[in-house]
C-alpha cells in the first residue's frame, strides 16, 4: 500500500519503513547530501569576504530547510511574500528581509510581525512608497526598517544607477520617520549568463552599482548601514565585495537545470527532483508516459534558451543518476512524455509500467511550489529519512 | 487592514463586507455571473445530443465550484488525481473516472475509495495495466471498472485507432476479473487548433476515433456500455456525437486566454482572473510593477505560439474590463511586469503605487493551482460575496 503524502502542515512524520519505491507518485525527493554540500560550498565560499550570508527562503518554502541553509535559527533570512515571513516568524526566524517591493496595503501585517519581535525590513524604489512607510511608521511609533532597492541591470524594479536625486529623494522621505536600513539589489540579468567571465561581471556590475549608490546616499548625510547584494549565479562568481556587506542567495541551497545550464553547478549538484512513476508507452514514437506532468514539474521551461533545452526535466533512474540525453520533452497536466533528446545518440531505457524514475527540474523555486512536502534521502539510499512540510500562498 | 487569505480547507468564510480593494494580494478572483453562463452555455450545447455531461474537476479542485458544475451532487465528474477523487468522494461525488493511465501501485487507493461506496473507474491502455487490474479485483473480490484510453489524434496516451488486436487484448485482459465499462478519449490536439471548421474536424475526428473502438470490442463479443469523448473544444463545436454516451470537459467552467485564442470564448467569457496590486514602474521603460508574478499567474505560456501572445495574462481594471492592449509582459516570483503589447497602439494607464488590477490568465488550470482558495464576485461588483478553498497535491 502506498503511503500518502502529507497534506498539511500538520503531519511532518513519515512511516518509519518508507522508501523511494513505496511512496504515492508523483512527490518531490530531496537529496540531503546535495543540499549540505551545496550549503557549504556557498558558505566556504563568502568565507573570504566580510559579509553576512542572508538566504533567500522563496526557495525552500521550508522551516525544516531554512533552519539548515540559514547561518542562526534566528536568521538572517530573505523572504519573497509576507506569508514567508509570518511563518518563519513563528518558527524563530527575528531578522528578515521582505525583498519584493512594498504595497503600503500591507504595512498593517509588517507592523504586526514587529510587534511579535521580528526585525522585518521593506524594500521600496519610489517617494509614494517612502512616504507612505514613513508616514506608517509616525502613526504606529515604530521606526518601520526600509532598504531603497537598486536596479543594477535593468531587469525589473529598482531606482537606476546614477539617478542620485531620485536615491536621496526617497532616502530623505524613508527617513521622517522610518529607518534607511540600507541599498539593495538583484543581479537578476545573471540568469542569462553563461559561463565564468560572463557571470563574474555581473557580480561586478551588481557590487558597482550598490556600493556607488550607498556612497551617494552617505554622501547626502543619510544613514546606509547595510549594502546588499545577491543572487546564486553572482555569489559564486563575485572576486571582490569590498563596500558590501551581506549577500543573499536562494537557489543554491537546491540548484536546478537553469543554473547547471548557465555554469554555476554540475547537473550532479541538484538536490532536487520530481518521483514518477511509469504509466504507458507510445513505442512507434519512442515515448514513455509517467504520472508527472506539468502539475508535479511546473509548466517553467526555464532551459528553453539555454544551449541545451532540458524540456521539463532530465530524467534519472530511481538512485539519482541520469540516463544519457532522456528528458521529459512534453508535459499535461498529469502526463509527462519522456523520450530520448532529439538528435542526441541516447536510447530509450527498458522500462515497465509500474517502474520509477526521478525528473531533475529546471527550476527549483517553481517545481518545488507544486508540492506540500520534501521526500528527504541521502545520495543512491532509497531510505526516505523525514518529510518535510512546505507551503504556499500569500 | 488587509484580511488575510484562506490557507486551510477549515477556513472556508470571510469578513462580512470585503471587498476587491481590501483583499490581500496577489489572489484569485472567481466571477460567479461568468461561471454560471459558462455552466449553461455548455449544458444548454449538449441538451441537442443524447450525452451525459461527466465534467472534468481537474480545472476547479475545488468542492463548492464542483458542486455548481455537475448535473447532480453524486456527480458524474471526471479528476486527473486519486487525492481530487478522495476529496470529492468525502464531499458525497460517487461516480468518478479517474482519467490518467492507472498504475498498479495506486490499486489499493482505488479499492479503498470503492469501499466507501464510490464508482470509481479507472483508465488503462496495456494489457500490464490491464493484468494488474484484473488481479487487483480478484484478490479483493471487486470487479474495478476500467476504461480503455484511445489515442483519437496521436497528442499523448492510448491506443492507436485501427489497433483491434491490441484493443480487443487489452478488454479481454481487464475481463478476467476486473468490468470493461468502455472506452474514453480526449481531443488534445484541438488545444492547438483554431477556428470553427478546425475545431470541428478535431470533434468528428475524435467521435470516429472512440466510436469505431467501441464497435471493434463489441464484434469480438465484448462489452462497452461507455463511450466518452472530452475536451472543452470539442464539447464546444461537435455536430455529431452519434454512438457516443457521455463528454468530460473541464476549463469551459472558467474559460482563459487560451481557449479565446483557438476561438472557443469570448475574453469577456474568462471567469478566473488575478488580483494584483501595483508596487513600483519603470517610467523610461514603459513598466508597471506588481505583486503578482509567476508564482501567482503560473509559468503557463500557454499563448506563446498562438496568433496573439498574452504573455504571463491581460489587465483589467478592477471591475474586470481589459485595459486595452495591455499585458503581463514578464514575470519573476513575485513580480509582474505590466506594459502595453509590442507594437500595438495601446497606452500605459495612470496608475498609482497602490492601485489594483485583475489578471486574466492564460490557462486557468495552471493559474488556479497556484492559489489556495476563489475569492467570488459577481460581475463589476467589488463585494466578495465568498471565499471559497481549493486544494492541490497529490
Amino acid at each position: 500500500m502506498l503511503v500518502p503524502n502529507a497534506m498539511t502542515l500538520d503531519r511532518p512524520t513519515i512511516a518509519a519503513d518508507l522508501t523511494l519505491d513505496r511512496c504515492a507518485t508523483p512527490c518531490l525527493v530531496l537529496d540531503a547530501d546535495r543540499m549540505e554540500r551545496n550549503i557549504a560550498r556557498l558558505r566556504d565560499r563568502l568565507q573570504r569576504f566580510d559579509v553576512t550570508l542572508r538566504p533567500h527562503l522563496k526557495t525552500a518554502k521550508s522551516v525544516e530547510v531554512a533552519r539548515r541553509v540559514m547561518t542562526s535559527p534566528a536568521g538572517p533570512a530573505t523572504v519573497s511574500t509576507l506569508k514567508e515571513a509570518a511563518v518563519f516568524a513563528a518558527a524563530g526566524v527575528a531578522d528578515i528581509i521582505y525583498a519584493v517591493g512594498i504595497a503600503p496595503d500591507k504595512l498593517p501585517w509588517v507592523l504586526d510581525l514587529q510587534a511579535q519581535g521580528v526585525d522585518l525590513a521593506v524594500v521600496l524604489d519610489t517617494v509614494e512608497q517612502a512616504d507612505a512607510v514613513a508616514a506608517t511608521s509616525r502613526r504606529a511609533g515604530v521606526r518601520i526598517p526600509a532598504f531603497i532597492e537598486i536596479d543594477c541591470d535593468g531587469h525589473r524594479s529598482g531606482v537606476l544607477p546614477g539617478a542620485t536625486d531620485t536615491l536621496v529623494a526617497i532616502g530623505r522621505a524613508i527617513e521622517q520617520g522610518a529607518e534607511l536600513r540600507g541599498v539593495l539589489t538583484h543581479a537578476g540579468a545573471s540568469y542569462g549568463a553563461r559561463g565564468d567571465a560572463a557571470l563574474q561581471a555581473c557580480a561586478d556590475e551588481e557590487r558597482r552599482a550598490v556600493v556607488e549608490a550607498a556612497q551617494a546616499l552617505r554622501a547626502a548625510g543619510l544613514p546606509c548601514p547595510v549594502v546588499s547584494i545577491g543572487s546564486t549565479p553572482t555569489a559564486h562568481h563575485a572576486t571582490d565585495l569590498t563596500g558590501v556587506t551581506e549577500v543573499r542567495a536562494g537557489v543554491f541551497v537546491f540548484f536546478d537545470l537553469v543554473m547547471a545550464g548557465i555554469g554555476v553547478c554540475a547537473v550532479d549538484d541538484i538536490a532536487l527532483s520530481v518521483l514518477a512513476t511509469v504509466i504507458g508507452f507510445q513505442r512507434d514514437k519512442g515515448w514513455i508516459l509517467t504520472d508527472a506532468g506539468w502539475m508535479a514539474m511546473s509548466r517553467d521551461r526555464g532551459t528553453a534558451k539555454q544551449a541545451v533545452d532540458q524540456g521539463y526535466g532530465v530524467v534519472c533512474d530511481l538512485t539519482g543518476r541520469p540516463y544519457p540525453d532522456l528528458i521529459v520533452v512534453e508535459a499535461n497536466q498529469e502526463h509527462g512524455v519522456i523520450a530520448v533528446r532529439p538528435g542526441s545518440s541516447g536510447v530509450l531505457p527498458d522500462l515497465a509500467i509500474g517502474d520509477r524514475v526521478r525528473i531533475l527540474p529546471n527550476h527549483a523555486c517553481s517545481t518545488g511550489a507544486q508540492h506540500p512536502a520534501y521526500h528527504v534521502v541521502r545520495g543512491a539510499s532509497p531510505v526516505v529519512e523525514a518529510e518535510w512540510p512546505r507551503f504556499g500562498g500569500w
